[in-house]
């Protein structure tokens, strides 16, 4: 740890009105893990979807992000009876293995370009200089598998939600299609070998959802699904149904169609819901950059010797993005009817 | 009212968490108001900047907005002694003069395109006809008034929060510039001669934000600002710093300059803050429109006689942006120091 | 004002969860207000129930209470059509009328005992001088109006609160009796010639209410109803079911009938819920006593002239303590079903 | 687990606003454990500190509590680094051992009397007959970890929490006198001989917290301090200060001396903090009972052979009350300072 000075409070790791979760954990210590509160009893939860989850998000699985190996082994430790949720808090942990904090030595005390240690410096006197600490993406593992418990109780509803990257660097790509995998394919190649990273934007559906869920004024369900999206590590832009492209238009074009993106008013009309993220480019590069070091003094910033990072966050972000979007759908259901499953 | 069946739960009128402020009023009710509570004790209010900052919001000032009248006559009944804040609830109270609800009679069972009567229908079983209720514009100015107070304390602190319209119709304008002034009127006149609306982007800027304020995880700056601006009316999209250009960037020019915006894991890093909201054309508009009944029939919908609507409803909306971005930044500074003024 | 330094945050005028009341105002100011939001939309409100409570809660009434007049002329200013609620905040007004202020002059500078304005100095650096302001027993009337409109809620669901004086100043009394109203008349009279008051024990009947109401763990039933008696002025002490005198029993006694107040783990059992409150005598008395200045100097505090107050707070609570039972119950009712009326 | 119909929500396992804490676990599932979040970055933290209070709630440790061994094995997972909190969240887990359930299945259908089981079926549709599940008193271990933490953050502000047993089957006694301790032996023997178990009460003291924590109206410190203590398992009762025999007192008596108990008007005076708690016999007897099945049944109800039960709850609870106090005395000093240790 680098201290500067005594610290300050740090709260703000729980997400959720009625169906709540809170995590927990660093990338370098022991384990990470999440708390869900208010999941109603009776859920037949099936672990392996949530493992399934994990998988997804799991860097080394594909040869277009990182390398690195996150076996991600998780664990319930309590709510579930006989396979189905009883209403109290499932508790989830995922071991921290194989976590090597010592290549992070040479660097501990330069600001890294992008990154968050200069700001939580600023916070609390201190940051963890081990792989981002509590700022790591590997927290987003937890919202994860929280994500996999709220998909499964909006399964119950036949409400669904999915995501996909559909752009990356300025192109517009439709992954499903085999021609567009090969182009993304020599757009990594390309930027890895230049020791650079790129951007990309993640679209966002949710189908079956009911008419009537969310809230007006503070609580709009566009409210909540942008809050949801930009607490993601990366995210720079969220919109909803016709996004910023409604700016340019009129209203009698407008008011047709599926512009709203399925909520008016802050509640969902019953059609499909509908929104995009936006994701800078990895801030990790292989470039030497420029920075200065904590106390100010400019300096040379150089990944340690093994860092492995994704060429682009995005392409790792939609099963973070559904996770999201599911838990705020989750809590919409239970503020909208609360109780009985 | 139109009521469809007994209806659900309607909460969700405050913002805020140290600083906060809980407002209610519909369109066409006595008064609205704002209760805000958390402000701290010992703040030398002018109730002036306030009006001030009311007028602005007010339409039938420009001939580019509507020629409506509101002259939002505001009442503070309580927290404040001799000019200063007390620590107790600010309640501020503005009557609703003039509001003539008969035009309304012809279209109340018709679901108005673009506007949320039957988004509440399907949630609470019945929504208010008479000029969108609490779903009304008119309540932004409960948000106005209350974030003319936010200003007041961050200025304290030295911390100022502006917005402008930078984008008609998908035309980037300098409204400093009396060129851009002109062109703006130009199209204004031409889509109010085609009973058509325009769309539009306001841009907000926040400095002399010291390091350190926001959280990390689930309550981000960004998150907050984002859910804060998609709380607005005919809002659809937020970004913040790069945004969506982050998505076509390379890291290697990313992590230079302030494309964070000033906020980097969601704390702020001392730099300006910066962000853009879109806002989607007015729905209301004089041309004709197919819609249906609230039994779901196909019917014609037309603006009562004598209706006035905003052209582009971004042209009002800087003075609410900024409002809601001084409330964002106001509890900020509260949870981070949270005491003494 | 009193005013010693540069002040700190007071906020928490908040109450409830689901089914929720924010209140504002002070005793000398221009009026008291209180907002619900969250109560359903559907419910038929007789707004007349609501100016009965009030007139039950004020002073005047009776030769055993002060014979100050607060009329409390309450006025709601939205939230409701056609006399039902809508969903919408319901914002309610009481007008400040005949708040003589000047008396309280002679008397600014003195700590007042057993009142809150030296802790009020302590935290908030300053302090309102003027009949109590915030801390003012006056707030009181927003509860019970907030409580009336809960009340009706509940008695869509066959839920009844009731409340009535058991004790007064050490004697048990049964109120419904007139030989035991005569023994209370002979009480106060006694007790208001000595210049003196009397404390008093008011017992709390929840019916109605179905089983499996509250929570388990920190949102225990017993634990909301134990934190909205003791949020009352003048109160210091709580129980429910066999209350202190559990303590004295043996488990093979306690176990049988309702000892456990219709309450188990937090959660009701189907029978009725049973509590009671204990009051402090009012701390106003006609005897001058010692106290201390602001600055700390001994000085003899003396009521001013034509001062007029209670002889026994817990004669006027019963309607106070109803109101908070029904906010709770409310509350848990909506958090059990939270929708549909 | 025994289900009767599909279940309802059940959330509130967390404590507290900006030092917060939330609990989960069953007593006979894989383990237990507790996440503080809003602890400030900084506090050097002794883990022995927290492991000692988890051995004085620890039963087996004393001829007069319940025999069961509970070793409680704490670990610290997350949230220091070198031995002080960062800011982020502490996550602590305690294994369940040797918790054997096959004794419970030959009850496991009948409601123990006294127990939330009946409850918990008519709330959720099911309940954990093993032990308590996540009803039982082995959840306040969580409590005592989390307390433990508090009190290492308010001992730096010199601020000290301390409970005793003062009453213990309605005799009054002062457990530091020999004599006392003997008077107890004796009383606790022959009701273990009866089968039967004993209430008691606990005092509580917190000493050095500065005049002007605390809030007024709704969350004030009295109030905040009988919701923490009637969240208590078995608790019936709470008072401050002079508490229910203020009832009895007149008011030239009750102003003076700290009859307050260290409160007024919400906030905190300087004077010492006293209150009451009162705790309910132990509801497992080993003297048969009758009680009803799930069903509704009439029934025997038996203990299972080798149950081992506390004679009094109340003699394990000045650690409990302890850690409650802390934790809302370490939330009142956050939301006051909120900020820098």
């Amino acid at each position: 740890m680098v201290w500067l000075q005594q610290g300050f409070l740090m709260a703000s790791n729980r997400f959720g009105e009625l169906f709540t979760v809170t995590t927990w954990g660093e990338s370098h210590g022991k384990a990470i893990g999440a708390v869900v509160d208010g999941c109603p009893a009776g859920l037949l939860l099936d672990e392996e979807l949530i493992r399934a989850e994990l998988k997804r998000r799991a860097p080394g699985l594909s040869p277009l992000t990182s390398p690195r190996k996150e076996p991600d082994e998780m664990e319930i430790l309590s709510g579930l009876f006989e396979g189905k949720t009883t209403g109290t808090p499932i508790s989830l942990l995922i071991w921290n293995r194989d976590a090597d904090s010592s290549k992070y030595e040479p660097i501990k005390h330069l600001v890294r370009p992008g990154h968050a240690n200069a700001t939580y410096l600023a916070k609390y006197g201190c940051y963890d200089y081990r792989g981002g600490g509590r700022a790591s993406a590997r927290e987003t593992a937890c919202r994860v598998a929280a994500g996999a418990i709220a998909k499964q109780l909006l399964a119950t509803h036949q409400i669904t939600v999915r995501a996909a990257v559909t752009e990356v660097g300025g192109h517009l790509l439709n992954l499903e299609s085999s021609e567009d995998q090969k182009k993304l394919q020599t757009l990594i190649k390309e930027v890895q070998e230049a020791g650079d990273s790129l951007g990309g934007i993640v679209t966002f559906w949710i189908e079956g959802a009911p008419a009537g869920l969310g809230d007006p004024i503070y609580q709009k369900l566009e409210a909540k699904l942008a809050a949801a999206m930009m607490s993601l590590p990366a995210t720079k832009g969220f919109e909803v149904g016709s996004g910023f492209a409604a700016a340019k238009m009129r209203g009698s074009t407008h008011n047709k169609d599926n512009h709203a993106g399925g909520i008016l008013g802050g509640i969902s009309s019953g059609a499909p819901i509908v929104g995009r993220v936006a994701f800078k480019p990895t801030s990790s590069i292989k470039q030497p950059q420029e920075t200065v070091d904590t106390k100010g003094n400019p300096a040379s910033f150089s990944l340690p010797e093994g860092s492995r990072h994704d060429p682009c966050v995005a392409l790792r972000a939609p099963v973070i993005v559904e996770a999201m979007a599911a838990l705020v759908m989750a809590d919409a259901l239970l503020l909208n009817r609360s109780a009985r499953l």
